[in-house]
């Protein structure tokens, strides 16, 4: 193995001093496409499309509404400016540049026209052809825009001839869709043969609507061990482990793995560049097609090892020597410069499919992102997505278009008294974030949830050690709640437990902290529990009920476990239980020191507790679909009307 | 057969004395779910939603970005009045009520605020909630808003139990490759048994996006013969002919069918409820589910059949009987009751899955629609969407619940002066077009198309006869060129030829009038072409040279030709070449008239080409992607920087 890996390394590095048309083409992989994609064919009236374009035409065949019909005359928004928030350094200790911007919270109004009189497709963002049918790969300037962004900022140096295509999707949710649609035929035990079973190769813990939507379609989910650096290539239970030693009596050796790289949902961790390359190996050893979902792909946190260090009084670690491999090409900007590179940047091959959103830079309701592949995968997804999803929504593919590509020229007819007006009252014409803006919006962005990052793991270090508070005469009892310690008047003594409550990383990147909680020590830990027909209390329900106790008041926080992040059964029952996701992105501002302190409160309390009965009381109003925790209150009445909406039927929602 | 059809349709008549909960509940019907339908499991995350309604509770569960980082402060618009167009009469000479509307031209400005101090989920409308991770079923005001409207006005007597349910889709494509999900399992030759192969059901004319969408999944196209009233029941090649007679060494009898009946995509026509009545029959007898795709349901005209006599010089038929079973519940609406029935309507099994769509009443690039159908169909409708698409997105679902459902109340930030001024200079409120305004709308679009409809219809009714004009002494000798006839100074004889040159209906609703070419006639036919290897001039070449003739100067008119609209080869040879397909919708209003006098010009112009060579250069310049029709100018280069955006690319565009 050591030599695949050094020669592919090799391999790598010699792509990296090949210009654009000097790379080999990438690999025909077409080998993987299901017998569904490989059955589409282009749309047949393709050939008469030249005539829509000539000049002067009328058209009478296309069955589409004239604009003049939509009801929307423009569509509008106040939008925040690039500078809204500031940014974090890109190294430790760096320093970062002011705001640039006079009133950094101010909005821009922005307006996308009824009809422009442009005959650019690339500069036309107006309604008549933003609300109108479109094209499959996206709206032509928003499309070219992703398209510039992916190709020349995001993986100018990819290792194939001519570089990626891209196409837009209705999010990463449509864009792993769209990919199991394009590579994985749907197997049916007792239809089709088990050799021929697909598997799907990714981590023990993962974002699980990737199981719900791989698994109908008879997909083995095969896990791949991980350490604490993210997916393990070698060793036992690591990647080249399971694909060398793979049974081909328990299905067809797999060949898709999903994965992602850069602040991993749920362990934050951001994998090297050293193990993607070993990673790539092995995949391309084995013919695997990588599926890289990079939700989170901007929020990278440089301070979080030194931060880290600090916080827990350890030694700060020098700054890491940058060992991603030396780009020829930079992507023009510092801050993308510095974010560890992407499986798009060393896929020699042609193997990966990365999957772009919008979700965490604009917002979740947008439902758009984009595909980013060797251009013979993008053609066959234009294919799949004139089957299903035909385009992104106008309406957020023109907001977006205008946001990042600013108004191309003012209609007359929008050259109103009140939007005269209007332009004078805000004192500057908006135009556009452009590319520049659009990484200053990033840099912000990773600004903000870094600086979250640290307060909320800071607050999480203070109270990883459950204190013990005893009257100095009774040794190391622990009281069984923090009030009624107040109301004794003996003497106390406050230790801290040698073993802490939880043990995590500070992660690199993404939204989440990954706690590996030590339910081992807790006091009923092994406590046969009557309602559970005797058995001891171990992980799952001690797990199960934290969660639970952690929602009761005064803690009222809710946080996930790992049981939600388990990859299958065996991994829930083995260490699923062991892990709590807390995520600093969903709440306030305000809130997050106060999350972060209720989380710490609710998990010391809960140590306390040293009846078996409260721990069963906990796992039954789980069950219950009426109750919550422990209290009953007014809230079960508003969650009763809620849930007769549907309103808990909220896909995704905790796993995303 | 009789029996058959008397038998269920006397069934339909005893469900309308019943009340909601008095009908039979819908027919188990969960044998047709594909394999990969029945595997899907709901999320198993749902258990802890209830947590997430807790007043006060902190999250940190749920990975979503909180709304202040979404980078849009507002989304706003210029939407139009519910009366800005006017409505034409729901019965052939009713009067039409007045516009109701001092300035009914006038926009109203309508804002989707930030986020409102709203715990009813039902008005909340903000961005905080509507751009965050959602409801697969849809956004809860819209949804609940779209249920109502399907439940209480579009079917107010589904004959089963309580009704339909709905889901939100993005648009009807998005709509009918969730059926297909739902109902279809992937079949392969050589893989799979012949005698498993899916067969579809549909019309010898149909929106072929359906066929492109089926087919690679395996799905076996079954064509069902129509007459002058659509699909047929009975007769040879009619639906039940198909179904008792089907020969299962060719795949499984299908079970899905689909089908357009209002305002039928080509053909333009009504299919009536006794024919309804009698497919249902059929389908029910033989267990086959009707997919019902209703992207014009609102264009019904009832006009043309008046006005066709009276352009036509024929008798004035006499209103038509309402014969529509008389439904026990109102819609609410004379409009909506005015509208031939759904088979939602008639389902008393539960077979019929509705498509409707937000492309033609709002606009096509909503990409937002949604499915009505059984509850149990709904609920797996739900899970397919949460491993697919999630939801639609929220910039259209947040700007069309603002436009239907008003302000619910304004927040405070607001209202600024900036906003006060707004507001008092459009000395108006905007309240929200609310479901009477919806229905208005609805009723003003389609008096402008029924307006559009009739003056085409008029146009091309004086034009469906050659002209022949010849001087008197040379007998009936046509002319060459309507110019060179004026250079001419004999006395001229101008007569119509006995045979027309095309033959219609005027179109009962929808978007389309479809022609039948008479290309029989034209002086070429059976003419051998040396380019075609001497083979005689027939139907297919001829009707594909006529659609590029018309894009020619001077006619520049683009109109789609049946081959386009063929189910299959066999159609396409045997009769698609025949007909034309002619929008009135696509081309603004100045121009509807110019277009029709324009196709009727080319069409005459083109019976006068008598040089074979011309035929064959016409079918040359479709071959190459380079070249449209005759001429060769300036339009090639825009066309080639157009194709090199893959402009081309424009998937179901001609075909919608």
């Amino acid at each position: 193995m050591e030599n695949v890996l050094v020669s592919r390394g090799n391999h790598h590095d010699a792509h990296d001093c090949l210009t654009g048309s000097e790379k080999p083409p990438p690999l025909d992989l077409s080998h993987h496409f299901s017998e569904v994609t490989k059955r589409r064919t282009a749309s047949k009236i393709k050939q008469a499309y030249k005539f829509f374009q000539i000049p002067g035409i009328l058209n009478v065949a296309g069955g589409l509404p004239n604009v003049s019909f939509f009801p929307f005359d423009t569509l509008e928004a106040q939008a925040a400016k690039p500078e809204r928030w500031t940014p974090s350094p890109n190294h430790p200790g760096e320093s970062v540049a002011a705001a640039g911007s006079s009133n950094p919270t101010a909005a821009s109004h922005i307006v996308v026209p009824k009809s422009l009189d442009e005959r650019d497709p690339l500069k036309k963002i107006d309604l008549a052809s933003v609300l109108q049918y479109g094209l499959a790969q996206g709206y032509p300037p928003l499309y070219s825009w992703v398209r510039q962004l992916t190709r020349e900022h995001l993986h100018p140096n990819t290792p194939y001839r001519d570089g990626p295509e891209v196409i837009l999707t209705c999010g990463s949710t449509d864009g792993f869709s769209k990919t199991l649609n394009l590579l994985v035929d749907q197997w049916t035990e007792g239809v089709n043969d088990v050799t021929e079973r697909p598997g799907l190769l990714c981590e023990e813990f993962l974002y699980t609507n990737v199981l719900a939507q791989s698994m109908p379609l008879g997909t083995q989910i095969v896990t791949v061990k991980s350490d604490e650096s993210g997916m393990a290539a070698g060793g036992p239970g690591g990647l080249e482990d399971v694909l060398a030693n793979w049974d081909p009596s328990k299905g067809k050796r797999p060949h898709l793995m999903y994965t992602v790289t850069l602040g991993h949902n749920p362990t934050g961790i951001v994998l090297s560049v050293e193990r993607k390359k070993e990673i790539y190996a092995v995949c391309s050893k084995y013919d695997v097609i990588i599926i890289e979902d990079e939700p989170y792909w901007y929020l990278q946190f440089p301070s979080a090892a030194v931060e880290e260090a600090k916080s827990r009084g350890k030694p700060v670690p020098s700054p890491p020597v940058q060992s991603h491999h030396k780009p020829n090409r930079s992507s023009g900007y510092p801050f993308l410069d510095s974010l560890t590179p992407s499986f798009i940047d060393l896929d020699v091959d042609g193997r990966v499919i990365r999957l772009d959103t919008f979700s965490k830079t604009v917002a979740p309701g947008c439902r758009l992102g984009w595909i980013t592949a060797q251009p013979t995968f993008i053609e066959r997804f234009e294919r799949i997505t004139e089957a299903t999803t035909q385009q992104p929504s106008g309406f957020v593919q023109g907001l977006i278009s205008e946001l990042v590509l600013g108004p191309q020229h003012q209609p007359e007819s929008s050259r109103s008294a009140f939007s005269l007006l209007r332009s004078s009252r805000e004192k500057a014409t908006f135009t556009g974030w452009n590319m520049d803006g659009w990484v200053r919006w990033l840099e912000g962005l990773r600004g903000m949830y870094e600086r979250r990052m640290v307060r909320m793991c800071r607050i999480l270090d203070s109270g990883a050690r459950l204190i013990s508070v005893s009257s100095s005469s009774s040794g190391s009892r622990p009281s069984s709640s923090s009030t009624s310690t107040d109301e004794q008047d003996t003497p106390l003594t406050v230790s801290l437990s040698p073993t802490p409550l939880y043990t995590f990383s500070w992660p690199r990147g993404g939204m989440f902290i990954w706690l590996r909680m030590h339910l081992e020590s807790h006091p009923l830990w092994g406590t046969p529990s009557p309602k559970l027909g005797g058995k001891p209390l171990d992980g799952l329900p001690l797990s199960t009920a934290l969660m639970v106790f952690l929602t009761t008041k005064p803690f009222r926080v809710l946080a996930g476990n790992g049981a939600m992040f388990s990859a299958n059964d065996e991994v829930r029952q083995r260490m699923g239980w062991a892990y709590f996701r807390v995520c600093f992105a969903a709440e306030t501002e305000d809130n997050v020191d106060v999350a972060a302190s209720r989380f710490v409160d609710g998990v010391h309390a809960y140590w306390r507790v040293r009846d078996v009965a409260v721990i069963e009381k906990l796992l039954e109003s789980l069950e219950d679909p009426g109750k919550s925790g422990l209290e009953e209150g007014e809230e079960e009445v508003q969650r009763e009307d809620a849930e007769e909406h549907g309103l808990f039927r909220l896909a995704s929602y905790m796993g995303c």
